[in-house]
């Protein structure tokens, strides 16, 4: 496999006789890859029935021309203005029952049916249009499903499909009424029908029924998705493909994913720190030019599993982004950087976005590849030395991580209707365990909660899974491999109820949860051995090893042949001891790294990556400030 | 009277054949009461006027014949979901006009007049089957009026219940518009119907109509609670209840409980200090699995007065809750000492909420006795201590203690409507001079705002009662105690005025009020003995002797006879010296308590208790951490 | 000119017995002026055209045979009770779709027609019957146009309102799109009955829409103003007023001024430095009693150049007022020296908010310059000595500043559309530069965005100014004043578009914007020569000569001869630097000033003030704390 580059294109946006100098630039930079048409539905249909492809013929032939390969979007995320004039209801509706209007983009209801078919209609027209047409070398659906908080609606479509749905999974009315446990608080339904939505209730709804809303608003975005998949496979060989936003996790990407051949992801580092990666603000102020050192790195290796191999990063960003609290420049050398990385975990291309900058709408203030006024901006300079090395670059070889992480996205649904403590997430738990990982120096594969072949595999970790299926413990039990679970893992049935017998109840592992505590942030509770457990922590019992114990002697993490059960969250320090001395276990080489440096193997490379402004020495090398090192590897 | 214990129970969350061995458990546990019912609605009626009473006529048999006392809880926090479907509109409407919806509990409005009609039904049917029934032993009505902000509905049944409330109280518009002074800004009403509520006004309302509202609120809470005590007083003689929530200052207790035989609260020491004291971030972190110091016992003493002297803590934390920002473990000993801290502060019961933690709905992370599979849950340790203990402790002496602080909801709804300065409310005033004596070894009584007679009292405070009945103010001129008023007591009249004279115009006192100002956190005013004014200021002159200045010479408190004007809210060392002298003053023998010691006195019994996370030694004692000691007194 | 004082009078609040000996004391404290009526409109009006004049003939009769001069406000701010049952749809709507009820002041939307039909008729009444009256010397129309954020309002009758407004701007909604660049997220409108209004979007609206919109916004605040103008200006000479909000920026002043003879603003120095100013805690502490040094003054120079010359404080703090989160008295001295801080800056009059503090309603906690009883409040004795210094002070003689400032209400909508870093606001760059300016001991001119004319200035700054007229970059070209640009002036075209070729493109100047970022409070840029560029950066390139470098080198502010732009928002040290350098280059003597001194010029006295709550030695004279020195000036 070769790596390839690519950039997000907008013809519509210009006029048509610059298209061709565009195309003729983007090749001479080295771009294979242009991505166009996502936002373009009211120039597709700009009445109702009324289309007009004439543009996107010419776009499609003038960028296939001059060599480049298109990815065609479909344009369902920007339903044009007279879609609610016919469609009124189609809107989502927000937690406070506010419909969410017209006038940016992502406006509809993943629940509304007749706004579906308008959808199938559109791009039923694209695949047959577009399928055959040899430039369009692959195609997306929609944009950033999830984005602006757009996953989860309360609308009346919302409500309606919510209750089939419940008739679905339950099957009668008693069965959820007993599966939730409504007795507590006299909440027995009568019938699906009298299943609101659970947004302002008085207190906290049954988390019950928040999961299950949880789940229902995920299989939405599937079945939305796949109807647009459907319609574009019946007229293309092509791959197709969906760009995910960073860190959306409130639909399943693998559900999604299993439609798709390619996983693709958005990747903007400097945005990203400032408004979801967590970090406090030290860190933040740390890396503000740089980007968190891990957060893209979980995200290679997320859709890398999503994609089952094949990901993308179909947006990167090019320069300073728009819509952060704060928007600083990239720290020369960060988008070679951040370029690198992604090829390194095994990206099959890297699409800038965008290629000019607008200067117009929404994003105007969002970096290009160009200026507003078509000159070069300053990241082409980087865009070049990219170009250059991968020139130079040897094939790709892929290769399997030694050390796994289980990533379940029902576990974040349940953790964000039951964090326990404030501002805790699943999310955060696997990003700081794989930030634990990623400071020994290891390259990590993604695992999703399906899996149940861990062959190849040293360690495992199973952290934070609420719902651990009675087959994946089993598997996990087969495997051979070192298994580290919890905190919190196998904490929950599948329908939101305390298991009895109690958590974890892992085979062979005789481990109890018997109290489980969260944490204020300055309460840290200290270890004997050093670092201390923090956020979350549940108590253990049990007569298997105790291997790790807070600083009054109660175990934290207990061990029985392969297994262990970890019990507390665990500060970098301690996640640091407690890892290393996992992969000692295991067998698996690890290697202390500064902060804000890491490493990436392929099968024949080894990357590291400095994230830090200065240089740094480490293990015999120097690295560059937003440094990458190539190295060739046995 | 002989001190008992008891625990919460839900038989219809269980499976019946557990429940002869719960009851023989809690027996065996040392627990005489055992309250349950106020959840099971939708089990005693699962269809309109469809009823099932034989579940509960059992569960009472089986708990009864095991030995233990039952408390009967009437239904209606949680209405079923058919109430909805016969009553739309009986949600309450938070101030943002959203209905709070079915889902969870409290559902309903207090104006709401068909949902009473229906609550009366069930009700009554409950006291006609139950009421001669041997083993009921007392009621509670409904469960925690007020809690998650439920007195105060913004719908439009509170709307049409409040102008008939205001055509009641004022007779005539031009009284209404008269005693708000609502020429003001043109606000004059041509007629009852037109007054609306008092939110989302462009900016704030009136603050006379804000109050008027808070008292109509509050009065609809009354007039709910007396229908059901109507309904089971014709019915039994068993004492009749109801288990206040912490911290909810915004209906007046002391009108609920007129018509009660017994007050009980519900008391949460961790999640309160996490939500509702309103502590710092370093004595929250410092008391996070302690609780405050003084929290509790503020409301033991207040729900003493609320119950005429009868009071039990209804529900006890036993471990962690699931409700606050962050949830952790108590410290081993802390149920034992908040257990005797009720005791000595003359509880007749304490019950532990829960029996048994529930697996599922809302609040299967509260921790119970048990384990949600029945083991035994590490408290039951403590419990065993204290049932021990009781066995052996002599019977209750009560006794007057030697200072008392009135306490007055229509205050603290005044402060509500008008905190002058951001975050300061009445209550957080009285818990800082609540707090001042316990910090002198000194027991306190509450008294209420209709208190005439104060014979037996050394020294009466009475902070920031707004409205001060001219009544009270003869009362306390003649009881012959010292008196402490203010800061801001006396500052309006009925109707929220600013009276002529000006306040706090005392008889006998020669103070007035000149000006008011509130202070930034960051800006306390030094005394010169020491300490400083914060939050909230009077600026006094007049004739009376200046006994507290500020270290620029102005008059802080001002003294006539045994009468004393406290003009400014102190921070604790100012707070510790002031009060002090006024026990001198007063003959009133104090102990300096090291932070975290408190004692309390009953007639025949001193305890120490210690909410120290180390042992303290003081005054010849040793207390342990989490530790209580009892001392015989004579 | 002379300088005088007033006050804010309500007659309809008080017995009719008591105004002539409220005039009296009025008179014999130094008052010459005395407004009234502006929230009588339910007294003049009591029912739907049923008039009751006699009381406010006999108010002002009374008050002007005193020998007070009348301000006579219209009373449209507070529509009568009844008004909402004729026209329930007048409310403005918020953000939220909530419309904001009556029960408080400014209860109506600037785009209802009827409700501006009804406004007509009263202030058409009023006019006919006062104008001719020879006690009603000035006008005021309203109040506070704007104030609790009411200029903005989502109503229906607003969106109609809107979309004629954009007809009428666009002609074409192919213009429209065209303009906006709609096409960017298929935001094409069919026709103008489609455009709604900028709320409650998915994502970000279009910068441009939301623009338009407040322009809009701000284009109904003039026309309502100018109905009522009109109507009084067709029934009398005397000049007519409105009365400005304090860092109200929603609305341009400088069209509402165009229709009136004098601007007034409200000026309540305390509560505007905790809620509106921006400072940080240290500075809020440090002027909790006095107030910020800068921020009146630059309302004070604001609105001498909105009133065209003249202009008044028409509500001045006397005293704690009862709206901002903490509410302090003013050190003793404050109300002299802010009342001779606006006759230094050309103030015509001063009048005091309120005569009498009200025991009633809504500001029952804003004192007055008499207490609730008729006492004197002690401000009185201030007072006395600012009459006493009046009648021995000079003749006014009014003088043209060195420096000016361009200040434009359409940069302040851009920034709040785009303010791109988390918080920042034209109006707070506008701020620092100014503190800038009196730092350095200059007086400063404030000049509206249609000022062509720079004649006799020196120094000329135009911060922030992001659409820049081509014929003001030519008027600035041809001012021979030096000009400082910058940062992000000239940033976008008339319609929000970036401007091709990239800004700023000011003649002769060859400075480009070539990217730009916001800043992270915790990441300031440090420059070579001290200080730093904080919150918003231009990256600049071309050829003009670099004046200012960061540490790193990078160009911060270009010159070519008499023009430079600044690309970055400077911190204080910074700023004095720069600002320093300029008034070198412009022959302007600077004076550098100890925090909190301040110093400004009229045409024949220098005055000094000191903000300081300690005296202050500097430049040969010592200013006593809240202190004001006056010296002659050759
Ligand atoms: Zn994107
Ligand atoms: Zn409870
Ligand atoms: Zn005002």
């Amino acid at each position: 496999m070769k790596r390839t580059l690519g950039t997000c294109y907008y013809p519509e946006q210009w006029p048509s006789d610059i298209w061709a100098e565009d195309a003729r630039r983007m090749v001479a930079a080295g771009l294979t890859w242009v991505r166009i048409g996502e936002f373009s539905w009211a120039k597709l249909e700009p009445e109702p029935e009324k289309y007009d492809w004439a543009w996107l013929d010419r776009a499609i032939q003038t960028l296939g021309d001059a060599g480049l390969k298109v990815v065609l979007g479909t344009p369902t995320a920007t339903p044009p203005r007279w879609m609610l004039t016919r469609h009124p209801d189609m809107l989502a509706v927000d937690r406070d029952g506010r419909p969410r209007k017209f006038g940016s983009r992502r406006h509809y209801c993943f629940s509304h049916e007749p706004y579906k078919v308008e959808c199938a209609k559109i791009v039923g027209l694209m695949a047959e249009r577009y399928g055959p047409n040899p430039h369009v070398a692959a195609w997306q659906t929609d944009n950033e499903y999830g984005c602006h908080d757009t996953t989860i609606s309360y609308s009346d479509a919302a409500r309606v499909a919510f209750q089939g749905w419940l008739a679905k999974r339950y099957g009668s009315i008693d069965q959820l009424n007993a599966d939730w446990g409504n007795t507590f608080w006299s909440m027995d339904y009568p019938s699906f029908d009298d299943v609101d939505l659970p947004n302002l209730t008085v207190t906290e709804p049954n988390p019950a029924h928040s999961l299950a809303f949880r789940r229902f608003s995920s299989d939405q975005v599937v079945a939305f998705n796949r109807l647009q998949v459907d319609l574009i496979r019946a007229q293309t060989d092509a791959p197709i493909a969906h760009n995910y936003m960073g860190r959306i996790t409130d639909f399943d990407h693998f559900a999604v994913g299993d439609d798709l051949e390619i996983a693709c992801w958005d990747s903007y580092p400097l945005g990203f720190l400032e408004d979801r990666v967590g970090a406090d603000a030290a860190r933040q102020r740390a890396f503000a030019r740089q980007g968190d050192p891990d957060f893209q790195a979980l995200h290679h290796d997320l859709y890398r599993a999503v994609g089952k191999g094949r990901w993308w990063v179909m947006e990167q960003q090019p320069g300073p982004v728009n819509w952060a609290p704060y928007n600083p420049a990239p720290l020369p050398g960060m988008v070679r950087l951040w370029s690198w990385e992604a090829f390194a975990h095994g990206a099959e291309a890297v699409c800038y976005f965008r290629w000019r900058q607008a200067p117009v709408a929404q994003e105007q203030m969002h970096a290009g590849l160009l200026r507003p006024d078509s000159v070069d901006a300053g990241v082409m300079g980087e865009l070049a030395q990219i170009t250059a090395e991968l020139a130079d670059a040897p094939d790709v070889v892929p290769v399997q991580a030694p050390v796994a992480i289980v990533f379940d996205y029902d576990a974040d649904f349940a953790w964000a209707v039951q964090p326990h403590g404030a501002g805790l997430s699943y999310f955060g738990l696997v990003l700081d365990m794989y930030r634990g990982l990623r400071a020994l120096g290891l390259s990590v594969d993604i695992l999703p909660a399906t899996a149940r072949d861990f062959a190849g595999y040293g360690l495992v970790l199973v952290p934070g899974m609420m719902m651990l299926a009675d087959d994946l413990k089993s598997a996990l039990n087969d495997s051979g491999a070192q298994v580290i679970y919890g905190p919190r893992t196998g904490a929950r049935n599948a329908e939101m109820g305390i298991p009895n017998p109690l958590p974890p109840a892992i085979p062979n592992l005789d481990v109890t949860v018997t109290e489980v505590e969260s944490l204020r942030p300055d309460m840290p509770i200290p270890l004997a051995s050093g670092g201390n457990i923090v956020n979350y922590r549940d108590v253990l019992a049990g007569a298997a090893q105790s291997v790790l114990q807070t600083a009054n002697g109660e175990s934290v993490a207990m061990r029985d042949g392969l297994h262990t059960y970890l019990g507390g969250w665990l500060d970098p320090v301690a996640m640091a001891d407690f890892l290393r001395a996992a992969c000692v276990q295991a067998g698996i080489t690890t290697i202390d790294l500064p902060d804000g440096v890491r490493i990436r193997d392929t099968g024949n490379e080894r990357f590291w990556f400095n994230y830090n402004s200065d240089a740094v020495t480490c293990h015999g090398r120097t690295i560059a400030a937003a440094g990458v090192l190539r190295e060739t590897r046995a």
